[in-house]
């Protein structure tokens, strides 16, 4: 069997979901939101089961969820995009990524990586023959160190893998860090990979997209979510947005991996995309609330919250109450005891560059406000 | 960019459907029924939307879906199947080719494959650094070469790579066929990527699993979709059934190439395969009459038609009509001035394992059988 995926280890997200499960305890693990996302959208895709279009879409996806990604891309970040050539649609943003990397990647390619990261980037690049450069952005404040990064840089260089709003910190990348990373990519003539999926969750901050920076139109391959940006992740509908030369050849990695998505939920998205500025804006002020309720609550009970603008996600340092445990046995313990599960930061790192924190834990806050007020309660009288 | 999936030509798919929409042709190209699945299954897939499960599905897929494909893993074959460990729900029976191929093959290894093949084998086995070993089957029977196919098997085989009931051929593989196959996985310690897609639409001959052939239970990976069971080709819900230590590692490359599939859909597959076995009888004898009455009209204008034991498609011998053309151009030619599509069969053989036969289209016949007789009507008005 393949080596490098058969020594991986089970997911850290349905090993902590199952241990919660065991526990009967509050998942704040898996990033997932616990209401539905909007009725009518839901609606939507059940009404469009029923008018018989459930055979194949077309591999890029059906034209008027294009064109809504299209608009969408112009409302929002004020970019033109051709809805036929420069639109593909595929089965949620772990689909997007895969077919992206495959795009781009040759075997011995380099790929400059962004440490905390999410779980799947490592291995995808790994397994297409791509080697990982990984550059960890400095705690507290998740400040990106430009010097490594341009370090990481060398005449290999293929593409960036970049997310922003950044899971798991909440790191939302400001406009001078994406010039510097535009900088890079320009000097390098690499790519970038621009996981966005939380680009409707920012906090008082704008998103700004690498895509809008001088030069980077050509250069970046934007991957959006349906999943995140409604609330509704089982779904598994996600979009890429890049030139229309990079686009074809992930047109014909998609057409390997899955080839087309579901009618009936693109029909939904692309009504969902439509809907109006405001619905975006409820959303994201909505999250910033979970936010403030959760990191007040940990402040409360003795935690030091690190910074977070954006996600659904909040790391903290877990020092006050580890009683010398690290985050993994930390994690374990406070969904034993305290019946409050969370992810153990140190599996967002890569075990070949060096020592991870182990200080720190996420904690995902898109949950009902009396779920994270119950937790911190749970946790406050554990303490 | 990744080159050989930047050589890649756009799907022969897609191309002959555009060709046809651009001429108003009858489409028996690409592989999908021109009428509904079931409507109750419809209307499950609507109202599962409705009630509350629209986030993540688990990874390897709902229990209640891995139950149905285990229960029906032993009504039609007699296999027994761990519902929680050897099932693993997939975005269509494409994401399960990618994940199975991606779970087996490690750079160098050696995967054998049957001509004509589907389009999305080859260059899957390639990008994955997979050697494929392509052994071409005879016309105008289907005959297996013995000899050639042991002789594509070496130290260094991983795999072979599976159709039956086969596309584009309609071939069923017979019990001592599959005997012989089994022999050589014995002697080479292979496994086996089956894909079994049309497990359900064989014609007066039964499928036969190569998985429940003597010592063949440990060694197969068996692919279903219910796109093709169900007549509902958009929904992309595939399955894998095989033993655990592999279904392990197929749930890992699953993680990393989409994660999940839509809660909805999952739960309206669960009910579907929970029909009764005159569901299937009703389905395969359906799909068998227009079967019948597409070969009968193809020979009535003078073709000859290969035999077709199952699937969606038949192959038929265009000399008698190509006025000289091979079959790309005669394809061609029969969509702009006959007004009906068909797939030159050309495009099912690898161009680096010598010259493929050039008198042969492959035609679907998965269509109502007014359309199918009115295509019959243009070919015999055009010839
Ligand atoms: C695909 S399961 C993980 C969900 C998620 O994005 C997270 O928890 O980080
Ligand atoms: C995924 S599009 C092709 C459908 C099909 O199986 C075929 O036409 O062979």
């Amino acid at each position: 069997l393949n080596r490098q995926l058969a020594a991986l280890p089970t997911t850290i997200f349905t090993v902590m979901s199952e241990l919660a499960r065991a526990h009967d305890a509050i998942n704040l693990g898996q990033g997932f939101p616990d209401t539905e996302g909007p009725r009518d959208m839901v609606q939507a895709a059940a009404d469009a089961l029923l008018d018989g279009r459930n055979q194949y879409a077309p591999l890029t996806g059906l034209p008027e969820l294009r064109r809504a990604v299209a608009d969408s891309n112009a409302r929002f970040l004020g970019l033109e995009i051709d809805a036929e050539s420069e639109v593909i649609v595929t089965s949620g943003a772990t689909e997007a990524l895969a077919a992206s990397l495959m795009a781009l990647i040759e075997p011995g390619d380099e790929i400059v990586l962004i440490e905390p990261l999410y779980d799947t980037y490592l291995p995808m690049v790994r397994q297409l023959g791509g080697v990982p450069r990984v550059v960890r952005l400095e705690e507290p404040d998740w400040t990106l160190p430009r010097e490594a990064l341009a370090a990481a840089f060398s005449p290999r260089t293929k593409a960036i893998l970049l997310n922003t709003p950044m899971n798991p910190t909440g790191k939302v990348f400001t406009p001078e860090e994406l010039d510097f990373i535009a900088g890079l990519l320009d000097t390098h003539d690499a790519y970038a990979v621009c996981d966005e999926v939380y680009e409707h969750l920012t906090f008082n901050t704008p998103h700004v997209s690498l895509m809008t920076r001088p030069g980077m139109r050509e250069r970046c391959l934007r991957i959006g979510s349906a999943g995140k940006s409604f609330s509704l992740t089982g779904w598994k509908v996600g979009y890429i947005t890049a030139p229309a030369p990079l686009a074809a050849v992930v047109a014909k990695a998609h057409q390997n991996l899955v080839f087309a998505t579901a009618p009936n939920l693109q029909r939904a998205v692309a009504f969902g995309l439509n809907k109006d500025a405001q619905y975006f804006k409820d959303l994201a002020a909505d999250m910033a609330r979970k936010r403030d309720i959760l990191s007040a609550g940990l402040r409360g009970v003795g935690l030091t919250v690190l910074p977070c603008e954006g996600s659904y996600f909040v790391m903290a340092d877990i020092t006050p109450l580890a009683r010398g445990l690290d985050d993994v046995a930390f994690a374990r313990m406070l969904t034993e005891e305290a019946g409050v599960t969370t992810i153990p930061a140190s599996a967002f790192y890569d075990p070949a560059n060096g020592t991870p924190p182990r200080n720190l834990v996420r904690f995902a806050f898109c949950k009902q406000e009396s779920v994270l007020q119950e937790a911190i309660r749970r946790i406050e009288h554990w303490a």
